[in-house]
């Protein structure tokens, strides 16, 4: 299963008219080891990728073409950029062809199909794909990835929450595991692109608002995942909001400490917990890292705060959503499955201003 | 004709759901002396507007009624915030009715119905009302506007242009005409609330561009306004761009003086030709009057440079595309054709910042 | 102490160069009962106020003038729209003269002098005129607002804050006191009119970020109004952050539900509570109100969410931070302290979009 | 005066603390023949440069050091990223150490030394470096770059307006060069990192103006190239505007086509002189290239429009106007200057959204 890292490795992206596949073809054109091999997309079929993205142009020469023409099974690799029930349609015809799959959308994040068809109100075709899939979240499942034939991306929200709340997690009791609160915030960029009249520049911008308040699909993914890392059933209240910028996601989350811990250096539990995470930074005590410092890179990074030093730990965490929290991520997980470094075709430095 | 100034309004908008809607109702109801008696969706029947438009709650406790159900014929004018094509369809049964009509859209703006067909590819149905349609630009038109049944209300970008250039037309000859030049800027919302890619926050933000390069519908309606006032056939340049920002308006008209009237005061001439204009401000010589000085209020700034005392005058025009190049302008139409001082209910103060 | 409700209120303010400043002129320009007397700046004597800011152009014809030459003693009123330490400094002349104060900085919401002196790294030179002091929040304070010669008008978290929290406290227990959450969010224009790096729109803009973790001047001034209002030390966690948007508050409130008040009809409760209200709007249960919805107007809105009926309460609570927030609500106390209604030149309609 | 493409060069900085600064080192810590060798700043001496610029962390490891401990001398090439007046006074030790110098303010863009100090108010000190200086528009100047010691970077409007022209100046004659208009707009970056209050999110936030519509420091240097490759003095109207965005940047220009050259093919024109240009971008007839096509990278993308095939030809240019209006430019000044291809370090793909 191992690989030889300087083989090219062949790519295929499902749906690539979104902000999730424009942003893995900006980072795949750039990879020194990846062949852009196919993209597809029904209704714009024939037409040049860089016609419709014009950031792309010279770097890009593909053209978008129907699902059926396009050469998916000659991929090492296929991403679906689709909304959920694309990738499990497709799952197993690319499997049986010996490419391997990465889910940028839900179809492979959710290991309980009842929880997914309650929250995507669609059934689940593909249990036994499902069954095998990884959840992609590098820093927590390395080994697993590294040899899977699907992932499940992780959803932008729930990187956020779950690498802010990892090393608090699994060991000794540390935190209130009934009363975890993340208040979390997104740019708009997060809602795709398509046609919707929230999300028009005169709605969404200089405006400020929480939304999903009564539930949002990526709680129950979140808890999943806090579950398992836990032992046991987490309280997690979780309040998205929308943000009037692009990119950029924070999530400001709120855990008691419990009595016994606290004594705990949680900066040096953190610092230590991902020390060999490339992606992952850990900024000194008290530092409050802004969306801007990670936009348009792979970096996530945290801060812890500990007001007056008393039983609150507040863990700040922010990536870009498009990054770290959707298309990065899906290259970082490639770049494992692939035997390659995670860094390799993922180091850019973000954009400040 | 003439009007008991205290006796109340009776007024109905059909298509209140988009912005030039809202804004109407934003300021009529605060008219002192409009009654809002009705307002038409037929998508939205049954809906409280204050719903949709939260702003509204609390001043507003009409809901929506389709078109059929709607007391139009009880109005004494009706707003007609729709796509074009809709008021021509529905002026001659109002007329008949004794209600008076401003179109907020492009029904009732160009006389040459060649050229609306061309431009707008819709046959116009209603000729003999175009006919005694009046151009609702009240600095230009004040007169006809008093004895009006029907206004067509400017578009945005015309408003801007034609008040920036009046002043230089009409008179002994001072600049070239066969040679304007507009290069005008406006805020996302002139696009309305529609869902369209195109203006999603992700697209239009942090983003600029020129638009409509090739042809803009208000480049005829700008230049029969100039035709008219200038006597010729008058050449223009017309090139609008997209800015991020809601609302907003400015329009850099560069236009060559003669070598005759190069000893012209053009800064007294402005200021003359509206001195008694209520929402026009000839701003200080060598002003920069930005968008958010009238952001929200239906003044419309202009500042003149002459660089070097040359040949070439350059006009700065400012406005809320909302208001002074819409709802605003509506309402001003409004207060002339019920025999009211044009700044009843519309001298809100800009919102700055 | 009635007032005669159709006299005329001559009103100074003191250091009218920042956007609380412009924000009072904007408003007061409007009042029905207000003639503008004064207003001073050190800096800019002598500059009319409409040349910095070009949207008072036709509205206000006052030139600010130096401290010293400005007839402050001969106003009704004075607000302060300065730096905290300065109103202190003047109070006591001005009380003498007869003139009320309205001081929108924070030297008069603080009772306790050292907590002041704390967080404002000044002593606090006029602490007899803090004694008699009123805190400025109508919607709690209304009776000794109408009686009071000195407000210290509430900060802008603050306001969200308490007013999101004050149907819960002070009756029978409801809450958790020992543990309430307020994750805020303010627009940019909360810093001021202030040349800061960090507000600069490359730096604010397109990016969100949380400030102030380690402890912010409101805290106290929150803490203080709170632990009143429960008749308990209160324990809050309150973590500010910066939205890039002009203007707009939210504040998201996360509080406990006590076991013996789950039955409590929340929504009633604050419907209740804020029935005979004129800016404060309890919208339906589940809304989730925007900060456009607030924009440029006095309106507060809240709204309850209770996810999954549990023990957790959310509270959102939006309002423009320079109007409810600072000088719409100054306003709102000028008018009680006069003997008028509330909504005297305070019911302008917010701006959407 | 070939070089060794493999050798490695070792780069200084002066006043890293700006944008272009900053963008400097984005760009430069990830060019695989560069070594960040020293970074100066007088009031951050000892700072890590990540502190300041987080965006850096994990990519620079450099910190600030004041000029005179820095070890400029020992650098092969030294960019001043500095207000104008520092690079001249730098410049003669600098280069006696065998360093070259690319300045990215002013100081070695005008060669005429009267014009230089009547623009910015300060005696030229050093003009005999002026006099080797050579402007660093590398699609103008390719060969006289690659020979030089010292680069005067050009300005950011000027690329814009200078490319856009270039294909039109100095054949035989296509157009009137008595009447060029650059109608200019940019992201507010361009006023760089500086606590200004018209600079604030709250100022330049939804807001868009004019401004040195009077006079602005980049019009003699556009004119000084026109003039150059002209053969004559050029006629230059040139507005600039400010756009709330931070980055990006476009030029309308207009110019009338002369009746001997009606028949030109402009695109083919455009297309030939910049067919070997990597980061020339003439984009087909009838494009609309916005900013965030060119957002992060050095692209500069250039379209053309000629209304009703009439004599106005409308020349529509965009860049980054920190990347290619700036640090950018610089780097492919540099590549070239040390014998390496344009492209090398430089080939990002533009962030969109």
């Amino acid at each position: 299963m191992t690989q030889n890292s300087s083989k090219r490795i062949k790519v295929g992206i499902v749906g690539g008219t979104g902000y999730t596949g424009v942003e893995l073809l900006r980072i795949l054109s750039q990879h020194p080891q990846v062949d852009l091999h196919a993209i597809t997309s029904r209704k714009e079929d024939g037409m040049p990728v860089a016609e419709m993205f014009p950031n792309l142009r010279g770097h890009v020469n593909l053209a978008f073409s129907s699902p059926e023409k396009a050469p998916l099974t000659g991929c090492d690799v296929v991403f679906f950029a689709t909304p959920h029930g694309v990738a499990m349609s497709q799952a197993k015809e690319l499997l049986e062809a010996g490419v391997r799959i990465i889910d940028l959308a839900s179809d492979f994040r959710l290991k309980d199909i009842a929880t997914f068809e309650h929250w995507y109100k669609i059934p689940h075709t593909c249990p036994e794909v499902l069954d095998e899939a990884v959840y992609g979240l590098v820093e927590l499942n390395r080994e697993a990835i590294s040899r899977a034939r699907v992932i499940g991306n992780p959803g932008c929200y729930p990187t956020t929450i779950l690498l802010g709340l990892a090393p608090l997690l699994g060991g000794k009791p540390l935190i209130d595991t009934t009363d975890i609160i993340s208040d979390s915030k997104s740019g708009v960029s997060g809602a795709g692109r398509k046609a919707e009249v929230g999300m028009l520049f005169s709605e969404a911008g200089d405006n400020f608002k929480a939304y999903g308040v009564a539930g949002h699909r990526h709680h129950p993914e979140i808890k999943a995942q806090l579950d398992r890392m836990a032992g046991t059933s987490v309280g997690l209240t979780f309040v998205p909001h929308l943000v009037p910028m692009i990119r950029g996601m924070l999530s400001t989350i709120y855990v008691r400490i419990l009595p016994e811990a606290r004594d705990t250096d949680f900066q040096a539990l953190f610092e230590k917990r991902y020390a060999n995470e490339a992606f992952v930074d850990v900024m000194p005590a008290g530092s409050l890292p802004d969306t801007r410092s990670v936009r348009a890179s792979n970096a996530l990074r945290i801060a812890l705060h500990r007001p007056g030093n008393g039983d609150r730990l507040i863990i700040l965490v922010v990536q870009d959503n498009l990054v770290k929290g959707a298309a990065g991520q899906a290259i970082q997980n490639m770049n494992l499955m692939f035997g390659l470094p995670d860094t390799v075709g993922l180091n850019q430095v973000a954009i400040l201003p």
